[in-house]
């Protein structure tokens, strides 16, 4: 779980309901058709591909206008674009065109069809063949468009904030500037704390109401004297599963299906009610305290049964133990995830029970080195991202927003302090997960109306400066 | 024919004996385990190879000087580092650890041993793979030579310049400043003008003696009209060949072979003898517009003969066509070069006998594509480089002094022009192919002694400024 699709179907359609726009952007979808191996001219990958993106013009003051650009993390583009109306609502401000770009291996951008997910096809999932590919589609996109001097801003929130920073860094000479909203750029290149991610989460249920940490805890400690008394049946009946559990490696899956779902809510905790990553009620994170406060101490319900559709948990179709110890779905863009996580990308978060209320799950550089070279015939590098992405020495770098919402248990992982005057780093009191990039709300709250006004401040100065240096070119 | 290994062997003992330091540095030759693939987990590049570099650290304040690293280029390490005396003697001066890190593919850092020239194995070789190696050795050598706090700047000549560019550029959180010495970042991005090298091989000519280009020009054209009469006996005594030429194909490569020999002495034009891509003696480029004047108008006794040992022109021993018009020698480092010309680097130059003193030769878009899939089973791709190193788009950089001289027939394809107050062009007048990074000799001119001096104060306040950040960083 990152920003990714979890374990439940999206729907389309009926997501942007909420957002304040007047009407709807009108997509097209399309399709690009985009180098397959940006780094090996004699590979396999000796051929193209087509990857889809999203584009609306519907905004654009033509030619001149700027683009504004999403650099697509981890699923199907949909999801981001139907999620992002922050970025459309500013193109209509700003004169802007706007594009989402799907992120290879994701959604329906698959290099090598229904082999994409096999090895070695799997090899070509690189952040440095992604960030290729969108610089690669900029490029070309403007020329055919007519746009050579229309300045280019990235968005992206999570992983896709950190392909934001990242393309700004390496591709200055295609992207003015980028926002970056929750991207934890610095936990991921493991420059942290293992122990931080579930510390935040449970700082969130605490801050709601501070007994209600107590009780998730005596109910994973009531999971462990059951399980260790192998009252399976009773564990079925508490946690309304479909089958009683039968094994530790059973009862491991339970306590990390409900470690996700815990953590999903504080990073879902959005004032009103979203269908990103699944459904979810406005507040889940007070909706889970309420009700736990009364008889129901599962927190799965909320999360893997808001649609009320289910009537039992099978404990291995929502949720799976992978590389990312936050959590990996179903389907193949999990597949794909799974794989960045074991290559390039540190989720080491570990959960002890003591800084947390979860029960102790470690998960160790080796314990990845061992599940990875398993499942994938891959050795992680876990100083690589440090090394290619500048790490916390940025100071070379301009033009970034890095917004993180407090609630947000990536936020933590991310850079919380500006750090010149054109690497920013703006906080949004009360905020969960990317909440700036959603489209504005009557429940939001003034943190982040702050915030975007900041952003679209900051966004037009560089659209400017841009716009000077490109007509000014040769 | 770039910065590299021409046809004729390197003495390297002999080479430092004009340099003006007071002793010669001891370089260590070493070995480094490095990645074969840093792009894909799961490809045949699956391990690590042995990376050769040369260290000395004789003039290092331990722990606390700055670490010199040239970013080696197109052939044997130990080539640049015995014809770079000025990082030498600036190491002395400032108190720096030196080290000169072979390119991959070249000398004897070869991925697949004697597979490493077959396809697909020389596929691992392009210019990202060798920034990732500089990128991972420096990183790593620092934490083993306790140098954690040492600012790096980067050296280059010709392809190595551009290394260094292109270092700084991506890599500036391990990078402070680069000295980029007669690079031609614009010239091989597609930015420029396939005139421009021969017409400035011409220049060079012209400007020691006028005169001199009619004979050149007088000379190819009776090369043409023998061979448009099949007079190939005469052919063969008037340019002592070995062998009469015997075909349409034979005379081009004649034609190719001496054209490849004017460019050499322009390049090497040095106030004095050599042993750098062969022997040269002291201006080149006056020795041959002094000979041209009496019957000899053949310019390959100066380039391919200079030591008297042949007695005649192997055709195709000494000079061969390849992706690079300039000229390839014989041996792995060319086979390695053409392989990146035809790939990622330009080099689409063509003489036409109007604009220069050259019979027409063209070397179109398509000529390199013909050539390259036959030869490489690769298709080039011309806007890649502009769009992953940033093209003349360097506005987001800084600490880079791109120095050309004059008579360099590389220079024009540079930055001549200082883009801002950290990234300056030095124009050494009367200098040949990066002079400046030769050691100091008493025949230099006023002009490359006052380039270095301004490169030696930048580079000391590079890593003033460098040192203040790495102490204050966390």
């Amino acid at each position: 779980t990152f920003g990714k699709t979890a374990a439940l179907t999206v729907i389309k359609s009926a997501s942007r309901k909420h957002a304040g726009l007047e009407k709807e952007p009108q997509f097209r979808e399309k399709y690009f058709s985009q180098t397959v191996d940006h780094f090996n001219f004699n590979s396999m990958g000796n051929g193209t591909f087509s990857q889809r993106y999203l584009i609306t013009d519907e905004y654009w003051k033509k030619s001149h206008g700027p683009i504004f650009f999403y650099t697509g993390n981890e699923g199907d583009i949909w999801e981001f674009a139907l999620n992002s109306g922050f970025i459309t609502e500013l193109a209509a401000q700003q004169g802007a065109l706007v594009i989402f770009a799907e992120h290879r291996y994701y959604g329906k951008s698959l290099p090598f069809g229904k082999d994409t997910f096999s090895i070695p096809q799997i090899g070509l999932l690189t952040v440095e063949q992604a960030l290729a590919d969108y610089a690669v589609m900029i490029t070309e996109l403007k020329e055919q468009l007519g746009a050579r001097d229309c300045p280019v801003i990235v968005f992206g929130g999570s992983y896709g904030g950190m392909l934001s920073v990242y393309m700004r860094i390496k591709y200055p000479n295609i992207v003015a500037g980028g926002l970056a909203a929750s991207a934890p750029i610095l936990s991921t290149a493991g420059l942290g704390d293992s122990t931080q991610f579930f510390r935040d989460v449970t700082a969130d249920f605490e801050r709601v109401a501070p007994e209600c940490t107590h009780a998730v805890r005596g109910a994973f400690h009531q999971l462990k004297e059951l399980a260790e008394r192998q009252d399976y049946s009773r564990i079925q009946m508490e946690f309304s599963l479909c089958k009683p559990p039968s094994s530790v490696r059973d009862v491991r899956q339970l306590n990390g299906l409900l470690r996700n779902a815990f953590t999903l809510m504080a990073m879902l905790d959005y004032p009103y009610s979203t269908q990103f990553m699944g459904n979810m009620p406005a507040n889940p994170v007070k909706v889970q305290t309420t009700s736990m406060n009364s008889s129901n101490i599962s927190p799965a319900g909320i999360v893997y049964n808001s649609t009320g559709v289910l009537t039992c948990f099978d404990l291995y179709s929502l949720y799976l133990e992978c590389a990312d110890p936050t959590g990996c779905g179903l389907g193949s863009d999990s597949l794909a995830w799974d794989y960045q996580a074991c290559t390039e990308i540190n989720l080491c978060y570990e959960s002890n029970n003591v800084t947390d209320m979860f029960p102790p799950m470690s998960f160790t550089e080796r314990d990845r080195e061992f599940y990875c070279s398993k499942r994938w015939a891959v050795v992680p590098r876990p100083d690589w991202l440090q090394t290619q992405f500048w790490g916390d020495a940025l100071s070379a770098a301009s033009n970034i927003i890095f917004s993180n919402g407090d609630l947000d248990p990536w936020a933590n992982g991310g850079v919380r302090k500006s750090l010149s005057s054109s690497l920013i780093a703006v906080n949004i009191s009360g905020g969960a997960h990317h909440l700036d990039l959603r489209g504005s709300n009557d429940a939001d709250p003034l943190s982040v109306i702050s915030a975007r006004k900041t952003e679209a401040d900051l966004i037009a100065q560089w659209v400017k400066m841009e716009r000077t240096r490109l007509t000014q070119s040769p």
